[in-house]
């Protein structure tokens, strides 16, 4: 067996031990390392200085940078994240479902860890510790594959991880980080289907596709958020550019951001000037079609890529659309499965437009920036899958989980004619 | 584009419009497709003989021609079936889950189909029928690859469902047999990951593995159903054989059978002579360890090999084991994630098993053969899982769905600070 398929292995023992636990040995750990991430916080920013300093040798660029460094704050917020998680509800054992059968079998469904979650990942160091938090929470081992920029950072952290579980007397492979950065052994990894349930990758578009296409193991897909507004012709027009401006400007380098607004024809004349005001004052480009650009005196022609861009920035393609089928046609064709919006006071419209376009979450008069675990009550995310298969959209506890049948009889069987 | 990358975008585009359909349309097309069925019966019928005497030619066992083989009366049960499904709720736009958050933003889930769906299968000719009555059930569109032998039964049965689709009004490439059973082609398929949302393979394990391994899409995986009856040393011993004997010979060729016994040392000597004597009377085979050979005088010594067999037949492994923990140490190494049964007085420790055991499902003085969508009340199954992602078990109607978020407020948006 090669090291990668020994090292995955070894997940897999301690996700049998760890499935077995209980919740409280688990939650022990998750404090435990929330008090060490702030106690032993000179020893993670000592290592995380030394991948600065690397990536600034490496001449990398301001973005990437910031999402490497780790300071006194955001180390209190990683461990305040970790005690969010510690104070969720427990999700293993639990019983979604229970009902006795006429013949007096009892049928009852619980929900269980799925295994061994192998999380691939980029720069961001605080990965490593809530990947870990919200697998051990849920009773998963982890298997964490971080960056090259970031691996003296994530093997401090994930060591703190380690200590934490060894304390709580739980096998210390419940959470191993891959020892190499090297894509061969990535791709090794990513053929152990014996050992891993799930991989979730998390980064940029290349990296998920990268993973995707290499995997024999399931993979949760986020591959962009081209998310759209849609102004219906009976739109409250204040209340569609207060979505549209905390859609776009409240955090446009989010997934849940907005990056198109189709208005339909019939308003366009009165809300596209207001459009280019609100949007001209934040500092927000345009591309526009010829129709919306008669009306949006400093946005640029758009061309067809632009539909389909997800720009994370302060840009949006603006297109004017007749009617809800035109819009929810446009959607259909350029939409990402992400959040969708619709502003309408027309209750059967807005109902039609719910129904049939297909997005993991679809707004009704309200922000596309409500598409987010914490906001919807899951708690904290793992990731957001734009794929429909075992999870569509955030992900909490409940989506590192799967149920089991419990089936309790007195002696039942199915063909007692046989006997 | 390729032909097989446009056919399997023919499927998407027909999948949308499915989804959108009312669900009379859908129950419509079940309905004609069940009258067809037995007023077209000779047409059928014609097809399955030109395919079973093909078969012949070529020398296929009795087993095989059995499964290819159609009758007026598998037509009959068919028809039956497809009309069950009809009967079913339909889950498409149900409503889960529902709540209003304090700051009136409402919450709900919808159940929403999955898109497409491939099946792939061997020589049944009955699963173009029944995969396709459960995928247009739950508004999913299906792409049938059956194999090379039920050729022309196939093309007549999914021509039915396409006319059955054309007389509702609905699109006819909502359902699509693969036109050629080529590997190529099949291969070719497993990477439409933009059209095809889900694969499920049904037949033997080597099928299973090709098609996880070459698919880029995610697939249902079933290998093997090796199922075991561990009898406690409190166990109700006239209890324990009945459940035994149902599992092992009710129908030993379906996964939910049983393929190993596991005896606590305690009663060994009391409850195996009653085995060897009732398993005897019915011709059914033996394999066992060295301490239960001295109770079972028929049994020959089971090889290492033997512990991890799925025999489909008259025949079962027999191990004496040291208690609980024995006997749940035997079941994670050779178990297959299927089903798996304790037979106890103990309620500490049958619940310690039914918890602990990793199955997707876990009976307690219950036969084993209950772990199926009909026992469950889950409805006719379209395959079992037994990997955890997605689905776990048996997959009814509701395991064709995903769920989406429908968000609703009066304008409400996340950062009203910064407008």
């Amino acid at each position: 067996m090669s090291t990668i398929a020994e090292f995955a292995r070894a997940s897999r023992e301690a996700s049998r031990l760890l499935a077995a636990s209980p919740a409280a040995k688990r939650q022990q750990v998750l404090q435990l390392l929330a008090d060490q991430l702030q106690s032993a916080r000179t020893e993670v920013l000592a290592a995380n200085e030394q991948d600065v300093a690397a990536a600034r040798a490496k001449g990398q660029g301001d973005a990437l940078i910031d999402r490497l460094t780790l300071t006194p704050a955001r180390l209190d917020q990683l461990a305040t994240a970790v005690r969010n998680i510690a104070a969720q509800a427990d999700p293993v054992g639990e019983i979604v479902e229970q009902r006795t059968r006429a013949d007096g079998l009892e049928l009852a469904r619980m929900r269980v860890p799925l295994g061994v979650i192998a999380m691939i990942f980029e720069a961001r160091p605080n990965v490593t510790i809530d990947a870990a938090a919200l697998c051990l929470k849920s009773g998963n081992a982890a298997i964490l594959r971080g960056g090259s920029e970031a691996i003296c950072s994530n093997r401090v952290l994930a060591s703190m991880v380690r200590a934490s579980l060894d304390a709580a007397g739980l096998p210390t492979d419940a959470v191993q980080l891959m020892p190499t950065t090297e894509r061969s052994d990535l791709l090794e990894l990513l053929r152990c289907d014996e050992s891993i349930d799930l991989v979730i990758p998390r980064g940029g578009e290349g990296l998920i596709r990268f993973v995707a296409e290499h995997s024999r193991i399931p993979v949760i897909r986020h591959y962009k958020g081209v998310c759209h507004l849609f102004v219906d012709q009976d739109a409250d027009l204040d209340l569609a550019l207060r979505v549209l401006l905390d859609g776009k400007v409240s955090r446009p380098a989010v997934c849940n951001a907005l990056e198109t607004l189709l208005v339909d024809a019939p308003i366009a004349a009165q809300f596209l000037p207001r459009v280019a005001e609100a949007l001209g004052k934040r500092g927000v480009g345009m591309v526009a079609c010829p129709r919306a650009r008669a009306f949006l005196a400093t946005a640029r022609d758009a061309t067809d890529a632009d539909w389909d861009r997800e720009y994370l920035d302060l840009m949006i393609s603006v297109r004017v659309v007749d009617g809800l089928d035109e819009a929810m046609a446009h959607i259909s064709r350029h939409g990402s499965l992400h959040t969708e919006v619709i502003i309408t006071r027309d209750a059967a419209r807005a109902q039609r437009f719910q129904r049939e376009v297909d997005a993991s979450a679809v707004m009704w008069n309200a922000s596309s920036r409500f598409n987010d675990g914490g906001e919807l009550g899951l708690g904290a995310e793992i990731g957001i899958s734009t794929t429909k298969i075992h999870a569509y959209g955030a992900m909490g506890l409940a989506a590192l989980t799967t149920q089991k049948w419990l089936v309790s009889g007195d002696g039942h069987i199915r063909h007692p004619e046989l006997l």
